[in-house]
């Protein structure tokens, strides 16, 4: 059966200061997702504090289990509270490999192997991408910097004196997002100096307003969501590269989630136009279940423009002397220094899967998904926030008390309650997380992440049971 | 003997994918560091293209044997190359349960254990800066973040709007820093929108052109650095923090290098005043050896000025009808979204070997450090650049050819040349790793970073018998 040869039988991992067993406290499927204590009970069961004195290997041991014990479980299959879940154990053995070499990312010269393999992912998601000229990239330290990337790649290349001038010299710069994007999008522009008001939000159902001009003030990038945080909705790329070609606005496309998409053949054309971007930001850490973190900044230009817009020319690390070509060292396109080679957990993986059962994990995963939702719409009690486009499914419950209320603000105040109780139960008892959140005008909905091979259609059917087992009385 | 005990004596990495064993491939002393290939011969030995197929087991395995047997060996205690190095065991065990349990840190359901942790760990590291009524804090993905985390807080302390109206509705801001600042604060400046050009380097031995006025535009902070990248200087913290009293300037202390100072009641003088700092980074993955990346950002600020700075209120995850005091919901300081547990691997190893070892471990690399520089003051061909202050060794080493030549733009010249190829061959040879760079006006000399207590007396001979052995030819 695919679902159990896929937990590894053996893990274990040993040094002389601990050795800890992962089996048996983190990975058996009929333990709990989480042993849920509170942060004043948990304070006492850990004894956090740091001391002149040390502590003794047994001890350590120990500190090791419980903090295993009490960690939440998110590679648990009944874990579906966030856009990462499961494990994938080749991935797993590159992070280990990782950690035990200790390596930083920024010249070949201290992290040869990584570097070469950094720019093979980079290159073969390029391909995936469709920009048939090739770009360039990095993996950044999650994909809120690779948003953050986005935009100042945008406005390098609309203003490249920003980069020494700062902002006082130009006009003030907009930026437009489509109203679902995540949070990442704000917070780069408040970073960067933009501004969050100068972030305008389009609506969904009127993109036309992106044309809006906008007095004394300069469009330069539009950032397009494939796969969007909270419903799993897809921008319509084509329709904004077209508008993006028109005003000459840069297109940025945020497919941290949704890229995954692009491994399928059924799938990839909820991303269609994406070659049209100028830049794509894309987590293998979130669908694909590469280790956290894993995610790529993707850029389409080939003039150098990554390493032009960051670089600083750092004479100690960046020596132009050096015996070796040194167009390898990419430590100039960051803004980091020190920098994990998080493509290694995701190069390993594919190498071993291929992308044949990568494209076969996202499709189940989808599978999956609409299973659920189709549970949804026969069970009572049980309704959709909207038909899912991807691995999200949103949905309220109804306990039976509700059921006859008529629909009005009376209903929906209270089914708003709901899910917090419902939260607080799975939570307590251990049994499983799903999230939940209210989403603009909408009450409280739960929101169901499908994205695990491990996680079966019985496992939805038990996310729908235990639900209601957790609420009816409500 | 301390250096053979501290080596772990079992490290095995298992999971069905793949055995590593560590021990026969990575850590034997008498190993090389590296193994050098360019990156042609690399690629080739790689076979590094992702296909359709997946691959067996074995193939796996032999490709992770590869990807080690290729990798610089940054724990071998004859790496000096960067400011990291060397293996601490505890931290080690950290990262992998880290890397199995796949948290992520932004709310307390999530990540319960990992959230008081990293508490804890700033709370002593606060109290450690001196701090007596207390701070905020956060771990970031370098200390470059860090040093992009104190910009935006001295930048919103100064001017609140900005975070919503952008830098248009501001006069232009500049900001000050000593010469010798790490290439970090520029990337800063110009990711943040402030320009690099707005970035006043203060030369130092003229601390007081700090106070020059510059027409139009608004000072809003200082960076001091302690313990600087190339020469391990310390800028006098007590005297800047004077200047930015007197013209109400926030002060950010760079001690990324030089926190562990702060540790040993011996050396902690060299960041005296660091308690009058508004904000501080501080990078345990540096001189206290714990894995990369560990990186804490501090500030004195008891306002919540972090959270208020960077916050976007995201519903979806930071919903405030949780049953739980959300105030332990942390993702909200973070400009990152997934953010991982850094501070664990701090924790464990801190728990483990008490204040007092790491105390001892930063003491005797110093005095390991003041050793190497008093071996080059007694050897032939072998002149410092100047007496260290920290655990920075910086020298030029001259071929007996060179020896008779009279001081003189010729002499230097033939200098510069040198310690590219004594590099190259030590490389090629994987004998050791030793950093060399060019500084200002100065010819290319070695950069010794000596941190690990792996790394005696012995292999400080070690090294330089072993640059002469390498270039007496030259
Ligand atoms: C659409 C989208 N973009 C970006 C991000 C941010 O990714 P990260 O958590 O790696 O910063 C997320 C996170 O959930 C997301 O859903
Ligand atoms: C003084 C100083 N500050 C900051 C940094 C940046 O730290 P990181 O590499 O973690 O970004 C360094 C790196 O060497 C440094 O030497």
């Amino acid at each position: 059966d695919y679902f159990v040869d896929y937990l590894p039988e053996q893990r274990v991992v040993k040094t002389t200061a601990a050795t800890v067993d992962l089996d048996s406290e983190t990975f058996v499927r009929a333990d709990q997702v989480c042993e849920w204590r509170s942060p004043e009970q948990l304070k006492e069961l850990l004894d956090l504090e740091l001391r002149d004195g040390g502590e003794s290997e047994s001890k350590i041991l120990q500190r090791c289990r419980d903090a295993i014990r009490y960690s939440v479980k998110t590679t648990h299959p009944h874990f579906f509270n966030q856009l990462y879940a499961g494990m994938e154990p080749y991935s797993l053995v590159a992070s280990f490999i990782v950690e035990a070499l200790k390596p930083s990312l920024y010249t070949y010269e201290v992290a040869p192997v990584f570097t070469l393999m950094e720019d093979a992912v980079l290159r073969k998601m390029i391909e995936m991408i469709g920009w048939e000229e090739g770009g360039d990239g990095i993996f950044n330290a999650g994909g809120s910097m690779s948003n953050m990337y986005a935009v100042n790649l945008a406005r390098y290349h609309h203003f490249p004196d920003i980069k020494e001038a700062g902002l006082s010299a130009v006009p003030r710069l907009v930026m437009f997002t489509s109203q679902e994007c995540h949070y990442s999008i704000s917070k780069a522009a408040a970073l960067m100096g933009i501004g969050t008001k100068n972030v305008y939000m389009v609506p969904s159902d009127n993109r036309n307003s992106l044309c809006v001009c906008v007095q004394g003030a300069v469009p330069f990038m539009v950032n397009a969501t494939a796969g969007t945080t909270v419903l799993g909705a897809f921008d319509p790329i084509q329709e904004i590269a077209d508008i993006c070609e028109k005003y000459n606005l840069w297109l940025h496309v945020d497919a941290c989630w949704g890229g995954a998409a692009l491994m399928s053949n059924k799938h990839q054309h909820l991303l269609k136009g994406i070659h049209r971007a100028n830049s794509v930001a894309w987590n293998p850490h979130k669908m694909l279940m590469a280790c956290l973190q894993c995610s790529a900044f993707l850029v389409r230009d080939k003039t150098n423009l990554l390493q032009r817009c960051h670089s600083s020319s750092a004479s100690y690390l960046f020596q132009q002397d050096k015996f070796y070509d040194v167009s390898y060292d990419t430590g100039d396109k960051s803004v980091q220094c020190s920098r994990k080679p998080d493509a290694f957990k995701f190069w390993l993986m594919w190498k071993a899967l291929g992308t044949g059962e990568l494209e076969e994990r996202v499709d189940r995963a989808l599978a999956t998904a609409r299973y659920l939702a189709e549970e949804i719409k026969r069970r009572e009690g049980f309704r959709l926030v909207m038909e899912p486009e991807y691995a999200n499914v949103c949905f309220w419950y109804s306990p039976p008390s509700l059921r006859n209320l008529p629909d009005g603000p009376e209903l929906w105040k209270k089914l708003h309650t709901v899910a917090p109780v419902v939260k607080e139960r799975m939570m307590k008892k251990g049994s499983m997380m799903v999230g939940y959140q209210p989403h603009r005008d909408k009450a409280n909905f739960f929101r169901m992440i499908v994205i695990s091979p491990q996680a079966s259609r019985l496992d939805m059917d038990f996310v729908l049971d235990e639900i209601h087992n957790l609420g009816k009385d409500l």
